[in-house]
């Protein structure tokens, strides 16, 4: 495995940088992540609301077909949605998830927001979305325990290696360690200079959980999809604090805020269709930044969150 | 009952303003609650950890004993502390608390923080407070359900009218209303012109949950603890927003503070040992703000709160 891993309480390595899969085109994916691999990309960080999974897999599956790497070699990521939190619709969904990417098992399994939503039939609407046909948000009825019940029997039946959870905020963390039988072995979260969340990045590595980043580039992941809370916030690529450091260390502002996550002690999961940028990406652990530097970057923080449902749905206010 | 009241979604209803026991010295607290009740102080607002429950009821027993009002006619609320929260230590506790009160039922009864302490015998130290002896804080094992439940058969029991949470965050809140039999009738928060929560109030409300607010003076009810964070942050009894709408209605910075809370549709909890203050502060519905008058307070939102357990601990990251 290229790049530096961190090692999850689970006992396995994950890769810290890795290839997120969110809003990666249907009719590109395969390729993108082909090519990834190529690169040396050995995480992919997927989930069924990204609706391409199927297509990941298939770039997976001409990857290790022509020898390039073998399963084990990759670390791929996936998501429970949250129509799927009912005990039993936990272990459905993730075998079928599983048979979209043509694997057997996934690397890391995981809660993608802590809200369960009524079920929906996949035959009848996948990936269902936040919302029904009529833009209706119907909440389900299952408290977070029973789908970590349901998760940690997916480790235990060997469908996933390990289990995770994501936009958790720390009180409803705490709670789970109560009764986790297995514990997370990672937390994926918002965060970047905007939004560094020191709390909570604090909670997790003292109960030995590893953090991974989504959205580190802040609200230029937001800008595509028109939101205006990202168009009227100051893009982090031309932010004096991160220019200075890229021009410094000659690195992009995209490896400058990658490496202050990474630095922080984050798994990173960007995303390019870019050769260059990709390789760039990846190659994020090659220089450091200085203590005082990675300072000046956290100090950016506004407490500025892009992906909440209170803002884009007016409910499900999972971050009050 | 005099004064506005909420209705709850117990039934019952809670006065807006009542009086909080925090703080308020054992010495003096039985005077502190006659005198309040003279005054027309129908909700008392106190706590295990606050340590004064048996000078409190003595207040209360006073009153009644004069008849100066009702039990029934009163509105006493009380919260389990977070040394107590395995399912089989609720019902204790709260019977040594109505004991000590000496009173058969809490009107409300509230999970005071949403955090498992291990469990300490009330003959070896009462009330447990956050650390032992030694300076250590020790996590107890209860989920957040497990407390819950108990809550419940309390009030199937008879020993509290209505049972609520406080120092909850909004996931978790969400996660407690999927297996609530009996939901949460008010939420006690944090709330003052720096620290808004306008998401979480919202939440509470979409809910049918009222919101209980505490600290509605800020910072003032923390210096006197000696904490840097209050002692640096510009009191609001001085803050121009608020000196100014005071002069304009001829009211003190206290009753605008209040009133900006009781018109945004919470109950408040101020107390004060000084009677004009006392009578002022009840009478904090005699007067109505206008709309942009209540926006210049909230707008003075900074998400800066002081009731922090990661502050003053160290651990136990319930706000992250």
């Amino acid at each position: 495995m290229s790049g530096p891993t961190l090692k999850l309480n689970s006992g396995h390595e994950m890769p810290q940088v890795g290839f997120g899969l969110w809003k990666v085109d249907n009719a590109t994916c395969a390729d993108t992540v082909y090519n990834a691999i190529k690169v040396g990309y050995r995480l992919f960080d997927g989930a069924c609301d990204y609706g391409n999974e199927k297509e990941a897999g298939e770039g997976v599956a001409r990857a290790i077909k022509e020898g390039l790497v073998k399963r084990e070699d990759l670390f791929l990521v996936s998501k429970l949605w949250n129509s799927f939190h009912d005990g039993d619709q936990v272990e459905p969904i993730a075998k079928k998830q599983l048979a979209d990417w043509g694997i057997d098992y996934f690397d890391l399994y995981i809660v993608h927001f802590p809200v369960s939503l009524k079920f929906v039939d996949p035959s009848v609407r996948y990936p269902p979305g936040w919302e029904d046909e009529n833009g209706k948000v119907t909440p389900g009825k299952a408290p977070i325990q029973e789908t970590w019940t349901a998760m940690e029997s997916l480790v235990e039946k060997g469908y996933a290696k390990s289990i995770g959870v994501s936009n958790f905020q720390g009180s409803l963390l705490l709670d789970l360690l109560r009764y986790a039988k297995i514990r997370p072995a990672t937390l994926q979260i918002e965060h970047h200079p905007y939004l560094v969340q020191n709390t909570l990045t604090t909670l997790a590595e003292a109960e030995g959980i590893k953090v991974t980043a989504y959205s580190s580039f802040g609200p230029q992941s937001f800008i595509e999809l028109g939101w205006d809370k990202a168009k009227d916030t100051p893009v982090l690529f031309e932010h004096p604090v991160i220019t200075k450091l890229a021009d410094k260390y000659k690195k992009t502002p995209a490896q400058v805020l990658l490496r202050w996550a990474t630095q922080r002690g984050l798994a990173v999961i960007p995303k390019s269709n870019n050769a260059t940028r990709l390789e760039q990406n990846l190659s994020v652990t090659s220089f450091d930044l200085e203590k005082e530097e990675l300072k000046s970057i956290s100090d950016l923080d506004r407490n500025l969150r892009f992906n909440n449902p209170t803002d884009y749905l007016g409910t499900l206010h999972i971050f009050a």
